[in-house]
């Protein structure tokens, strides 16, 4: 039986052998949550960038920037990081390129080793646990948290995906079993248990209340967000 | 109102600022644990000391040397990390050095900056949040783990002394948001929560059921442990 592991922050994915694995990413409020609405929306590719001046120079080769630093869209960018801003195809068939504060750095700290990196929100989550039970390789689930720190969020993300998968993969890893037992106490009351969260606060505070009900969203897309050479692709399952 | 955070693994301390406030370090199974109780049973002082060559040297400066690697005795040390061969004043008014695999790398990690650093265990829960309440600093409370990893019984601990101090001080970290949650679920089922996690069946391949059983016992004690200079006492609270 293969196995999933959740590593809690990028701080501690050196600890995690990422070989022959899949990795999710998962970063919910808001940057995969954003990249999976992005590619629902027809955007043809997304690149995730950790720098933002690396990421400002995408712009010269043809890229929408996206850049958000501390919650707040970044200076001399075109985009930020809500996904809200994707709806209505508004981006169909652009490449975007983005940098946020956690997720692209997790995304970039997941690529050494792995055999894929997928990326992953509430929104694709049945897509994504479906396409890991058809690979039948073992899953690191790792969460962006806030700056190194651990957050509620992603890995309350990381324990819905392990209860999806329990009757089909193995998960011995004390993260995967605190996770999956607070992600059952809290799946119906999700909102609520996070409106206690430093982040969830943080995001009040910049009034995006109408993000974090989309990013709470289950299930609203079937595809899987993978990583294919430095672009994030949607893939769906069917063709898989 | 003070407040407090979880830092839920030494590799995640350099995130914590600990300028002025106590850190309780935990690692229940077992070394703070049979710290804890070494000092209940009349042991004079516990010195942590982080390396296994480092603790041997004690010895020739009068030591009783304790020291455990993965769960088991280290070579040529006298004792491994079993609270109960400290049972009955069995090293009535010696002084102990001590190294184990997570918990005394812990403590050297916890003393940069802070001002006070305790260990915590589940066998003095009550006295230590107790202190805390005195005290009116800041509190970190630093969870050993495992090599590094988030572990179960560290945080549920550490979320078991947010739930007793929660009336009295703020916590709007997300790891306490979380463990809080996790350990008012399960505080009632405890050890069997605790038999799925990886740590705990470390230790039954071990045989060390009854230290298990020992480490869960909530509130035997009504001292606190502290760190005065290198070595850990007995404080009791009355005398504080």
């Amino acid at each position: 039986m293969n196995k999933i592991e959740i590593c809690l922050s990028p701080e501690l994915i050196h600890l995690h052998d990422l070989k022959g694995k899949i990795v999710v990413v998962v970063d919910i409020f808001r940057a995969t949550s954003t990249m999976v609405t992005g590619l629902a929306n027809k955007v043809k590719s997304i690149t995730p960038v950790a720098g933002l001046e690396a990421c400002r120079a995408m712009k010269e080769k043809g890229y929408i920037i996206a850049g958000e630093r501390n919650g707040q869209t970044a200076a001399g960018f075109e985009l930020g990081n809500s996904p809200l801003s994707y709806l209505n195809n508004a981006f169909e068939d652009k490449k975007i390129a983005v940098t946020t504060t956690n997720g692209t750095l997790t995304i970039e700290k997941s690529k050494k080793d792995a055999a894929e990196v997928l990326i992953g929100a509430f929104l694709n989550l049945k897509a994504t646990a479906d396409y890991l039970i058809q690979q039948g390789k073992d899953v690191v689930i790792h969460c962006a948290g806030w700056k190194g720190m651990f957050n509620l969020e992603d890995s309350l993300y990381a324990g819905a995906l392990v209860n999806v998968l329990a009757g089909h993969f193995g998960y011995d890893c004390d993260g995967a079993i605190a996770m999956k037992a607070l992600y059952e106490q809290h799946q119906d009351d999700l909102k609520d248990f996070l409106s206690q969260a430093s982040h969830a606060k943080r995001l009040q505070n910049h009034n995006i209340e109408a993000d974090i009900d989309f990013c709470l969203t289950l299930d609203k897309f079937d595809f899987i967000a993978k990583l294919q050479g430095e672009a994030l692709v949607k893939v769906d399952l069917q063709v898989v």
